[in-house]
């Protein structure tokens, strides 16, 4: 009947009359009965291993295992340009899919990047250069079939926030465009380095909850924004955070406001929301919110220019550069004090839109099930934004939006891009002019329906059911947003994704455990009521690795149980605790800090006459107790393999002291 | 036999014959099947326990339960003086036993602290200060019974470092001095500040190797830094690094050399040590190196005075300022650029102060088995230093030496403490003129002779045994120390003790488990190569709490232990994995980025066929799971207490398929 005990580390003998046949098997079996070491591995060895699991873990090198030289070649040409890898069996029908898929995208992100730049504080068309270039570079470069490539919101945002800390983007126009080239620029070398440094694991330290949260307080702060063009308002802050941006809308009710602007965004917006239900609800109407802002965009576009509602006051973006993107090489700042600021920015900047990249990728390649080498994709999307700062282009990563609908619309390979980048660059060379009376207030209409997904209340909820932790780390993220600016609310995310990991490592979890009666199965007596304690042992089990960080707390908190235990056996008159056993099951590590404070844990005890007493150690456990001599000081026959038997001996020794 | 099983968390049923017996039972005891789940905890009480294991894990409160208010009090002055707690019952043998330590202390600290104020670029009478009023201040406050207060090496080496890397202590003395005060004061003020916000643990981020490693590499620093007093050099680089120093000892030998000098030195070196030996060899004769230091003062002054060696070049200290410790608040900078980097100074080298302070009191703390609250000890010490910083004290905390004799000299109470700080005091008001022919030379030996014994070859060769990790970080802070400076040394040692953390927590271990023939028992197949593999299924245990830092880790692992596996069974053409068994024994926690990885990893599997199957998931997982629905998702019945039930059913399974 073992099956019904081990559903916990410190399971131990089954059988109800095992005490004596256990005892009886251990003569039999001896060789069951030992802790098996494994085989000690040579130094360089376990070093290599280590560094391997540590920056390869991926193990992006198999493939080159024994082939040829010139096959290993190709394979290597292959992991940097993907393309020459599904190119060769690339037919028409893959083609049919990735061409209506890249059409349906690009009449999405056609309005969006026009909107986007501007939360960014750009021109327009620098939205629209940012879906031309980068989307064809990763197309040649990235391993990502589904990720739609182009300016995104949160980070045309963050991006813009940050930008204007450094200049105003009014009054030193040509600067801010600069340095938003320079923080582009080292944007794509932070991406493609943490790639080529195989440090990718370093965005995992930006929790899910984290990015949750500050994902809808940048969609919030966001729509925000768009009250400026959705109330036709002239003058409105350039602070971000919630306050400031309802003062200067309510401050400009009964001048500010344009009703026929009003008029216009209210309608489209409805039109938008209601095409994106629609979209919801039946999937095969996928298509219905993809083109939504495209149609409104035209239909908003003739209704202003044959009303000249302009003349009323219904702003309009007036005029999009012609033409394809010009070089702005030159441009990048490469020294001065710009520099630095360029680089910090960049940084932040290409972290961010990293993590989304990233988390896109993953969520599709594992809905269609193929592998994504996430630092490869990192080299892709770091080269793809280092070749866009040198050609006008700001920031650009994987839109979860766009990337939704095109793998809906049936894609099939990275074309989608290529084609949807196709008829970006014809709509730069042709109907740009076209959007000369596209009102603003349109623009603030496409983008708040588009941000209203960021917001996930579903994940919150879940959150909050799941760990309360993570939830405050979503909050943290959120209200820093909203309440303070984009960049506030990022770094709150991090500190506190950080602070969990601190929490995790200097506070780990023990348990009491006591006795299943009729049996000899030991458990933690919180989670099992009936459990019953030994009169004379203390049984505490320690559920981490011991380590530095950790090892003076678990030290301290088993004499802390040891000194309530002995507080209430006092008052009860019970026998004195003679032994105490720690069950080392779930401890899978220990490092020298945590050998001191086991060494430790045992003079104390041996002064105060109670005996320690070690039960299960993982075999790096007893390789390290043995290395430190440890085992010596404590006794091997103080070692056991479960709390069972080493309850049996201290009970028998108790009977001999008496 | 069951006992025999259970060295491992995946232990399960034990006997032979026990899958029958097991099914049997299963009907007959269902009772102990089930995992038990704790009484679910009110959110509120939830976190206020959290909150408490974080802060008040040495739950310091526990006295103040259930007393009356006036106890309550007198409670809460005796935590922050403890000398009410021990005062009350102290006695004259225990007065003998802390003169005689005193005394002891007092003769060994007197000399040290004229050179250790040297290290500081400090005049010699202020390392006396620091061992009159400190002292004081810590016998009132402090709880441990067996730390000897006072300036040490270390940190007067880095607080000089650190001061001079701001103003030239030669040239702009006054200022020089000032900053020190600052950075004494801020120091104090960390703390007492850590100690206030019970954040005490954040000192255990420097982990034990790095502190030895940091310790060596001082010592090395230090000792070379006595060359100068050590061969009489006039002229004497400021950098600490042995390239430089060496350069700067090698440069003078011709002209820069004093034999007289050497003669001297070396001869007291040799007196010094050869009393330290003694001591080590018997423990009776401990006060041997005790007070040798203050003979071989006595003898060399007499020799110089006597010799007028000084006319020959032999440098002495010439002049130590009469009378107790002047105020020095005023000098404090509270305003102006040198506040800032006082308090960065400050906040270093109060850290570093703290644990090697903290560091004593645990040891002592063990060894004589008494409680001390981490905590307010910090509060203790940093009172201390900031009371200090206003009396001409600079940094002082717990020395190791000292502390040592300290304790073989038989202290009882913090009065040993007091009783060298009155010796200190009059040797300030009475006998600092004598000193005026004591031979720089003799200081450099004791300084020598004294930190000699922080270099700590066994705990280094242990560290190398024990964990090769641990290893690096040793040697990085000890050839930071020695090849760069003290405080790169520091950085070093920091960073890379954060660098195991990270990796702990991003890289955590998964291992393939194994049947053993005639059991049903499934171990680690590296550790147990006697261990089969069931064909058709792969069982991998995951050794780590998942959460938003290893879930993509551990998730792709985990696919590429499949991977693996799949590419060995169509070589060997076996039969086609259908099950994925995942043993989750040591995971005793996930988070909502863990679910999420979970989810993933079972879509991924269900495109592939495979069925995704969970093993013995502990309380909080099987809580968190059923929350997240993800439990629903996998279906109820391919969760299973152990690896052998999950086995058999994937068995049975298997069959019906067939």
């Amino acid at each position: 009947m073992g099956t019904s005990v081990s559903d916990e580390p410190d399971a131990n003998e089954s059988d109800i009359h095992s005490l004596p046949s256990s005892r009886r098997h251990t003569e039999n079996l001896p060789s069951l009965y030992k802790v098996g070491f494994p085989p000690r591995k040579k130094l360089m060895s376990e070093f290599t291993e280590t560094l391997k699991e540590t920056f390869f873990a991926d193990d992006p090198l198999r493939e080159y295992k024994d082939q040829p030289k010139s096959k290993k070649l190709l394979l290597g040409i292959q992991s940097f340009f993907p393309i020459f890898n599904w190119g060769r069996d690339y037919n028409l029908t893959k083609f049919k899919g990735d061409v209506i898929a890249g059409l349906t995208i690009a009449s999405l992100c056609i309005p969006q990047d026009i909107g986007y730049a501007k939360l960014a504080n750009l021109d327009p068309q620098y939205g629209l250069y940012s879906s031309f270039v980068p989307p064809l570079i990763y197309a040649v470069m990235g391993s990502s079939r589904d990720i739609a490539i182009g300016p995104v919101a949160v980070v045309s945002l963050l991006l813009g926030t940050l930008l204007q800390n450094e200049i105003d983007p009014v009054t030193n126009k040509e600067e801010y465009q600069r340095l938003a080239f320079t923080a582009t620029f080292f944007a794509g070398v932070t991406q493609a380095a943490l790639g080529f440094l195989r440090l990718g694991f370093l965005i995992d330290f930006l929790s899910h909850a984290a990015i949750v949260g500050f994902m809808a307080g940048a969609a919030i702060t966001i729509a925000l924004q768009q009250l400026k063009g959705f109330l036709g308002i002239q003058k409105f802050t350039k602070k971000s955070d919630i306050v400031s941006v309802m003062k200067s809308v309510w401050g400009s009710v009964h001048h500010g406001w344009n009703w026929q602007t009003i008029l216009i965004a209210a309608s489209f917006l409805t039109f938008l929301l209601v095409a994106k239900y629609i979209g919801k609800k039946k999937k095969r109407f996928f298509w219905v919110p993809a083109i939504a802002p495209l149609i409104s965009v035209i239909l908003s576009t003739l209704l202003v220019y044959l009303t000249r509602a302009d003349k009323d006051g219904v702003q309009i973006v007036r005029k999009i550069e012609q033409g394809i993107n010009p070089s702005s090489v030159s441009q990048i700042y490469f020294s001065g004090s710009y520099l630095t600021k360029g680089i910090r920015i960049g940084i932040v900047a290409g972290m961010v839109a990293l993590t989304e990249a990233v988390a896109i990728g993953r969520t599709f390649a594992s809905m269609k099930d193929y592998q994504l080498d996430g630092n490869s994709e990192m080299v892709a999307l770091g080269t793809m934004n280092i070749v866009g700062s040198m050609t006008s282009c700001y920031v650009a990563t994987g839109s979860f939006s766009r990337s939704a609908v095109n793998f809906m619309a049936g894609c099939q390979t990275a074309v989608s891009n290529m084609v949807m980048s196709v008829v970006v660059l014809l709509t730069l060379l042709v109907i740009t002019p076209l959007f000369k009376y596209t009102p603003n207030a349109i623009l603030a209409a496409i983008i708040i329906s588009a941000v209203i997904g960021l917001i996930d209340f579903e994940a919150a909820l879940l959150i909050w059911k799941i760990d309360k932790f993570d939830f405050v780390a979503c909050m943290g993220a959120f209200f820093g947003v909203v309440f303070v600016s984009v960049e506030i609310g990022l770094l709150i995310a991090v500190s506190i994704s950080f602070a969990k990991i601190l929490l995790q490592v200097t506070r780990p979890r023990t348990a009491l455990l006591g006795n299943l009666p009729r049996t000899t199965i030991y458990r933690n007596i919180e989670q099992y009521p009936e459990a019953k304690k030994v009169p004379g042992v203390l049984i505490v089990r320690v559920d981490s690795a011991i380590y530095f960080s950790n090892s003076n707390y678990i030290r301290e908190r088993i004499l802390r149980w040891l000194r309530d235990e002995e507080e209430k056996v006092s008052m009860k008159d019970m026998p004195r605790i003679n032994f105490l056993i720690v069950e080392l099951s779930p401890v899978i590590d220990i490092d020298t800090s945590g050998i001191h404070a086991l060494e430790d844990l045992f003079k104390t005890l041996k002064k105060r006459e109670i005996e320690l007493v070690l039960a299960n150690p993982g075999p790096v456990v007893i390789e390290k107790l043995q290395a430190s001599h440890f085992m010596e000081i404590i006794g091997h026959d103080n070692i056991f393999l479960t709390v069972g038997e080493a309850v049996m001996t201290c009970a028998s020794k108790a009977k001999e002291e008496v």
